[in-house]
């Protein structure tokens, strides 16, 4: 494979899961000209149906391994625990020179796994675009999701590095900033500045509800912001947070440390130890660079 | 004093705090014509003078004693912690007929404490205009701030109602919805939704900064918004903690058991757990009316 301007078109293409990834996913390959036919697969009938309606997919079919016969491109867009059956079930379906990877939050271990599973001739490479929000379904899919924010491309040592070069012309032309790293450094990285941060925030939510349910009728913009993210759909992440499990509790053990001195200070009545400890979180958040296209 | 609308006109105003509330406050009573002229006090010259040349004071002050002389209208918008002190500096120089205000986050027993300050003719009512932000500093503030937003009147068994009615009124004609509850109340309630909160987000960023602050330059809009409040003044926030610090703690503790859970569900891989969590979650921030306009 080249990755040059003619070998940028695929002219099959594959979608497993059409949901806001994988329906923005096709509405954008399809507006930049990059594919002929998209091909959706999913468990849910109902769904594959209106994403056909709504002209996101030209063909769709319930069975993974029809899905990709004499496909170019394979996107996997279901939850990151579905990925090892789906390419399992499919890979002797694979044509040579397909291009297989996915939009999944979590690597670790599932790269090196699904590499394994490429037959002869067919590559994987791992992606992660920054994109999506709380918002999910076909019917929230827009062709300019990824435009402006980052993807993450998790190679490995096994990585084909023209597929990797392809992969990465893919989202750029899509609009994206890519950027390379080892798969079990994604997961760290993710785990502190998404993984966890979801399961604060429905942690957050929830001290309340549980609490005194009738206080959230005073929530203000300062909650609804630090808790918009608890309105992710709660089967993907509880997905999310269990395949990326080991570097998620360490997130979560950090947290509870921090917190513990904040609940320390305030037993001590220690205005000092409270105003470094915020001092030092708001020094930190002011110099986050602007990446408010990466949505999560 | 009587609601109605000759009364609702103050020709003497003094501020203590020239920052965001007390600036906007300033600006917008000006705007609305309900007042003549407005004195201004604090530690800060250089603030004073500042406000003074952006035209939000006409005179200012550093001697509180100096700056009620005469005043009508008296609000106190210092941090928190200050207030007792500063009405006991300046309450034998209020004049009969004069009401004290506040712009506080924490309530509880300060109400009857200033209350009890208030020489005979004086009345003190308490307030929580819940606007604001992690802007900060008379630069920042704004004669709409308070505009479509929310603001909470304190009274107690001793508050005077027509000084209460005149309260009300002033924050009606600056735009805010005013919702009355005791102020044991409004500290439980606003220790959960906004107090704990600020505390969560604090220790949010922190738990990333200082376990890998390279990860912080992956922070998505999911991260930003979760920490939005963490950029809201420390000096600041320290005081509302402390001054409310049995509420806030009770939260923190309540929250740290949200996440114990969590951390349980994640070591025993229990993805129902961890999807009933989220869920419940998700159907409570789903469920919170859109008040965006109060702003903290």
């Amino acid at each position: 494979m080249q990755p040059d301007d003619r070998s940028l078109f695929f002219p099959k293409t594959t979608v497993f899961g059409i949901g806001l990834l994988g329906g923005s996913f096709a509405r954008a390959l399809r507006q930049h000209g990059l594919t002929s036919t998209i091909i959706g697969c999913g468990r849910t009938e109902a769904n594959l149906r209106r994403a056909k309606d709504l002209g996101i997919i030209d063909f769709w079919t319930t069975e993974p391994s029809d899905a990709v016969l004499d496909a170019d491109l394979v996107l996997l867009a279901t939850p990151v625990p579905t990925f090892s059956a789906l390419v399992s079930g499919f890979r002797s379906s694979l044509k040579r020179g397909c291009l297989v990877t996915d939009v999944g939050s979590v690597k670790g271990s599932l790269v090196a796994d699904i590499e394994g599973l490429m037959p002869e001739g067919a590559c994987y490479v791992g992606s992660h675009p920054i994109a999506g929000g709380e918002a999910s379904g076909c019917e929230a899919s827009r062709a300019d999701l990824f435009e402006g924010a980052r993807c993450i491309l998790t190679p490995t040592a096994a990585t084909d590095s023209a597929a990797l070069a392809v992969v990465a012309a893919l989202w750029q032309a899509l609009g994206m900033e890519t950027v390379q790293m080892d798969p079990e450094r994604h997961d760290e990285i993710y785990a502190m500045v998404s993984h966890f941060p979801h399961v604060a925030a429905y942690a957050l939510v929830n001290t309340v509800a549980e609490t005194d349910a009738l206080a959230l009728a005073f929530a203000g913009s300062g909650f609804r912001d630090a808790t918009r993210i608890a309105l992710s759909p709660p089967e993907l992440w509880q997905g999310i947070v269990l395949a990326n499990r080991s570097a998620v509790l360490k997130s979560a053990r950090q947290f509870r440390r921090e917190l513990d001195r904040v609940i320390a200070a305030l037993e001590l009545q220690d205005a000092t130890a409270l105003e470094v400890l915020f001092s030092r979180a708001q020094m930190a958040r002011r110099a986050l660079p602007d990446r408010s296209r990466d949505r999560e």
